[in-house]
C-alpha cells in the first residue's frame, strides 16, 4: 500500500533527479568532464535544500546523510553522459518534471523552515530558496547569471507555492491541504509562464543606465 | 527620547538600505526582471551579515529573523526598479552614505563575532566580511570579480574599523567608544579613497604573467 | 621529538601555504591589488575546510579559530606580491607540493567528516571537497569556471583518496595506515595525470547541442 508520505519521498527524488539533469546538461555544454558533470548534477540537484539547512541550522543537511539523494543525482549525470542526444530531445516534457519538481521541493522548504521555528515571510523566502539555489549554484559555478533570476516567473512561482504553506501555517490549516494548494498554484504559474511567455518586466534605464548596460548585456547573451 | 541602542538600530536599517540599493543598481543595469532586481538587493543588504551568522554559529541568521532587514532592501529594490533615473543621479550622495554603512556593518560585525568568541584578529576579519560580503555575492551572482577586492580602500578601510574595535576589546575599552573610534576610521579611510582617488599596489608581473593576464583583463573591463 | 601529530601539522600548514599561493597568483594575473591578492590567498588556502566544517556543523571552522592557518595564508600572499617573477617560475615543482597538500586535505577531511557521524560516502565527499573546495571558491571569485571541474583527475585524486580512508574506517583500520595509503594514492593518480595528461572524458554532443556550447566556449578559453 503506497502511503502519502511514501508518495512525497518518491516525488522528491523524483525532483531531485530532473533538477540534477539540469546541471547536467548545462555542464555537458560547457564540455566538463565526466566528474564536472557528476558535480553539477549534485549541485542542481541538492544545493538548494542544502543552503536551507545551513540557514536553519538544520547540519548535517539530509541530503549529505541520505545517500539516495547522491545515487539519484549520480544516475541522472551518468544518463546524460552516455545518451545525452536522447536527454536533449526530451527538454519539453522534462520542463514540466521540473516544474514538479520545483513546486515539491518549493513546498517542502517552507515546511521544514517553519518546523525550525523560522517566522512566516521568512519560511515563504526559504521555500523558494529550497526551489532556485540548486540552479542559481549551478550557474554560479559555471560562472553565469543565475537563470532564475532572469526568466519567465520561475523564482516568483516557488516563492506563491511556499507562501500558501506558510500561510496557511498560520491559519492553521493542515498541511496536506496547503501544500497541495500551494504546489499545484507554483506548477500552474509555471506552466502558464513556459506556455504562453509570461515574464516579469524590467526596469526602465537612463541613458547613462543603458549605455553601461550594454556592452555587460552582449556578453550575458552568450 | 532617543536611545544610543535605537540611534544603531536606525543606522543598521540605513547602511542595509543603501547596500540593496547598490544591488537593485547593478541587477537594473544586467537587465534582471523586477524579481531578480529584489532578489539582488536582499543580498547586497544582508549577505555579509549571514555570511558572518553562518560562520560564527548563530543561526537562522538576524536578517532571516528580524523582518524589517527583508522590509528595507525590498523598498530599496522597488524605488530603484521605478525611480531608475533618480537613483543613478544620487550616486555621490550615496557613496557617503555607502560609507556610513561599510562603517557600522564593520564595528557592529566584529562586536558580534567578539560576542561568539571568536579571537581578536579573525573578530577583525569577520567584520570586515560583514561589510563587504554582501558586495561579494552581489557580484558573484552577476558573473563578476568582485569590485570590493580591486578598488580604492573598500575592503581595507572595513578591517581597519573592525580591527579597532578588536583591540579595543583586549584593552577593556568600552564597546561605545571604540565604535566610535573604528567607525570614524573607516569612513575617514573611504571618504579619503573616494575624494583622493587613493588605491591599493597591483603585483609587477613578469613578461609571462602579462602575456597570460591580458586577454582575461580584456573580459574584465566588460 | 617530533612526533606524527606534529608531522601531520606542519603538512597541513605546507599544504594551505601551497593553495594559498595558487590563490594569490591567480589573483596577481586577474591585476587585484594587494588587499584582493591577500584575500583570494586566505579563500584558496583554507574554503574547502570552512566549507567541510559548516556542513558537518563544526563552527566555528577551525580556519577562523587558529591563527597559523591566516598567518600562513597572508605570508604566500607577501610572498606573491614582492616575488611574483620567482613564484612564477617555481610552477613546476609546486605542482608537486600542490598534489601533496591536496592528499593531505582529502585523508584529514574525510577523517573528521567520520569523527562528525557522516557516512563513508559522504565523508569520502567531504574529503574531496576539503581539497577541491579553496580552489573552486578562488575560481568563482575570478568569475571563472572552477578549473577543478575541467581538469586532469585533479577531484578524482582526492575522491580517490578520501575513500580509502572512509572504506578504512568501515574495516576497522587505524586510521595511520588508511591515511597514508589515502595520501600515497591521491599523490600517485595526480602525479601520473601531470606527468602523462591522464584525463577524463568528455561527452559527445548532438549537433544542437554543440551549436549551443561553442559561443560559451570560446568565453571559456579566456
Amino acid at each position: 500500500m503506497i502511503t502519502i508520505q511514501t508518495f512525497l519521498q518518491v516525488l522528491d527524488l523524483v525532483g531531485t533527479f530532473v533538477f540534477a539533469i539540469s546541471g547536467a546538461v548545462a555542464a555537458v555544454n560547457r564540455r566538463l568532464d565526466i566528474f564536472g558533470i557528476l558535480v553539477l548534477s549534485f549541485v542542481a540537484g541538492n544545493f538548494g535544500g542544502i543552503t536551507r539547512d545551513l540557514l536553519i541550522g538544520a547540519v548535517p543537511p539530509a541530503a549529505l546523510t541520505d545517500g539516495r539523494y547522491l545515487l539519484v543525482s549520480v544516475l541522472a549525470g551518468i544518463i546524460t553522459f552516455f545518451w545525452y542526444a536522447g536527454v536533449d530531445k526530451l527538454r519539453s516534457p522534462m520542463l514540466l518534471f521540473d516544474a514538479a519538481g520545483l513546486s515539491l521541493f518549493a513546498v517542502a522548504g517552507a515546511q521544514k523552515a517553519i518546523e525550525f521555528g523560522l517566522n512566516p515571510i521568512m519560511a515563504s523566502l526559504l521555500g523558494m530558496l529550497t526551489g532556485i539555489g540548486g540552479g542559481i549554484t549551478r550557474d554560479v559555478l559555471l560562472a553565469e547569471i543565475p537563470q532564475v533570476l532572469r526568466s519567465d516567473l520561475y523564482a516568483v512561482a516557488a516563492l506563491a507555492g511556499a507562501s500558501v504553506v506558510a500561510i496557511g501555517n498560520v491559519l492553521d490549516l493542515s498541511y496536506g491541504v496547503s501544500a497541495l494548494v500551494g504546489g499545484v498554484l507554483c506548477f500552474g504559474l509555471r506552466f502558464m509562464a513556459i506556455r504562453y511567455g509570461w515574464r516579469l518586466p524590467v526596469a526602465h534605464l537612463s541613458a547613462r543606465g543603458r549605455a553601461e548596460a550594454d556592452p555587460s548585456n552582449e556578453v550575458d547573451q552568450r
